[in-house]
């Protein structure tokens, strides 16, 4: 829930802010926060879209903001390896979000809650200029929840989900071209993967993370939290990439795009050599979505800036994570 | 955390939503919804509050705002008798929240919180046009979840904490007067009464329900909720209203201001005949802010169309639920 860009000051936040303790299990800086509800563990996340900087009106009709608001946060309980269960809503209406599209927007809401079990119970509707919506999803862990923090040297990388449809669709919208429908799609009604987030979590990854800032940025977020280099196989991540966002971007701009762009709300995970078998049984089990291995966790080569590097079939191995992109 | 214009909405988004079911306790409709999570009920509410329209800069500073966006969600767990744990913030910042206003207002977050035992453990900020913050908190049930609907002829009726601080001091400063420092401190920095909730569910309350709309409006939920009338004694409520507050309206516009102008924070609840004593023992120990009787609960007049009635010493019971401030 928190992006690349806000880090910073939550860091200078600290002392306003709660670390993890008895009663926060996780606390401010993860996808979600855990908090111990007498004996329950319960993971909590919040996201905003806002109209015009998230979303926009002329490429997502009211239903879909209201699936992206509950996808995007089913996704924060998946890289917790949490089971989605309830959310509320804070929506901010303007004067041009009518009765009717309000309606849609819930309706939207109550699909995506369908799909990945999130019953909708509350809500708080007040007048604003522009309209937005805050949602809170809460879950429980299916097993223990897994942070950014907990990768090591030696573990493996598995990514689920395809990359790069959604920024895909927005470079070629900026572009002025047509956007193939697949990729309108990703962009319109994001898919969160939370049965594969409770798979990794139950077969033993050390950290997860959902790629909403893309596959650099994100997994700089696990490097750092772990204090652990990233090293990601070129040719292995690129097989991620729908044949679609291929045959659409330049090469030059290709990697850059699905690597970079974020809105995936893929998963990527790391995984002790140990639980790779049992890893891969799970996520074939759920068959939610495809998966590849794609790099392994190393020491830091700088212990004071931990990194993500890209290895090339040629050439020297790319620093990635500074890609990305920070969402408003 | 719904207003009183939202309800018809929610009414008509029915589908949509989650109504009561074993795993959802309590749905949407009242103060904060209940949801089983694994064995446990965990309370969550949600509240907006927008610039401009639930708070004025010049009013109130940054760390008033985060203060408030507190001090409303934990008087929604309070009023469902919940004892509140951990929050998570939707900021929208706009380009005149500065850094050192977001550092401000996040103070008074952890101000709140520290005041009412609630950590802020995550949050998502992102950009917007118009400030604003959306406050999700959690708890647990003390005892059995306390919603609007108990209420049962026979129950008497307790106000606990004082009523038309916040909106005398709103009326002074629209009419251009000099704003006394007790109401506008209550107006900037309201005072949620989690202990005194707390202390009346575990006492046997069989509703309840916090005045941010006004007396008259709230009581009105709990009266169609709970398919009763409400009958408030006009001499024994207008003992909640301040001096200050009674010193600095004008007659004729007292009680409308003080029962209808909301933004109190008090709690109302109702109450057995045969646990009485145990609420007002309860209370007394607690010595959050000051209780009192007024009035008490019975069978409807018309059961089409439950009311709250407001008896005065002279002349016809005055009809009261059609007061009251609708929140943007």
């Amino acid at each position: 829930m928190t992006s690349r860009g806000e880090f910073q000051r939550l860091a200078d936040l600290g002392p306003h802010l709660a670390g993890s303790s008895p009663a926060v299990p996780v606390g401010v800086g993860d996808d979600a926060a855990v908090v111990r509800v007498g004996a329950q563990d319960v993971v909590v996340c919040v996201d905003v879209i806002v109209d015009g900087v998230h979303f926009r009106t002329d490429l997502s009709s009211p239903a879909d903001v209201g699936w992206k608001a509950v996808a995007v946060n089913v996704s924060d309980l998946a890289a917790m390896g949490a089971i989605p269960q309830a959310a509320v809503v804070g929506l901010q209406r303007s004067p041009e979000l009518t009765e009717d599209a309000i309606d849609q927007l819930y309706a939207g809401m109550a699909e995506a809650g369908r799909e990945w079990g999130v019953a909708i119970v509350g809500g708080d509707t007040v007048t604003a200029p522009v309209w937005s919506v805050s949602l809170t999803a809460i879950g429980r862990p299916a097993a223990a929840s897994i942070t950014r923090g907990g990768a090591r040297p030696g573990d493996r990388l598995v990514l689920v989900g395809p990359l790069g449809a959604a920024a895909a669709a927005l470079w070629a919208d900026g572009e002025g071209l047509p956007v193939p429908d697949d990729l309108l799609a990703a962009h319109r009604r994001p898919r969160a993967l939370p049965s594969s987030g409770v798979a990794l979590a139950r077969a033993g990854a050390t950290a997860m993370i959902d790629l909403s800032d893309g596959l650099g940025a994100d997994a700089g977020h696990v490097a750092r939290a772990s204090g652990v280099d990233l090293r990601i196989d070129r040719t292995a991540v690129m097989a991620a990439v729908p044949s679609t966002v291929v045959d659409l971007l330049p090469e030059d701009l290709l990697a850059r795009v699905a690597l970079g762009g974020g809105e995936d709300f893929a998963l990527l995970a790391a995984v002790p050599a140990d639980r790779v078998d049992a890893c891969e049984a799970a996520l074939t089990e759920t068959a939610e979505a495809p998966w590849r291995w794609i790099g392994t966790v190393e020491p830091p080569a700088d212990p004071s800036t931990p990194a993500v590097w890209l290895d090339t079939p040629a050439g020297p191995p790319e620093r990635i994570d500074a890609w990305g992109y920070d969402h408003g």
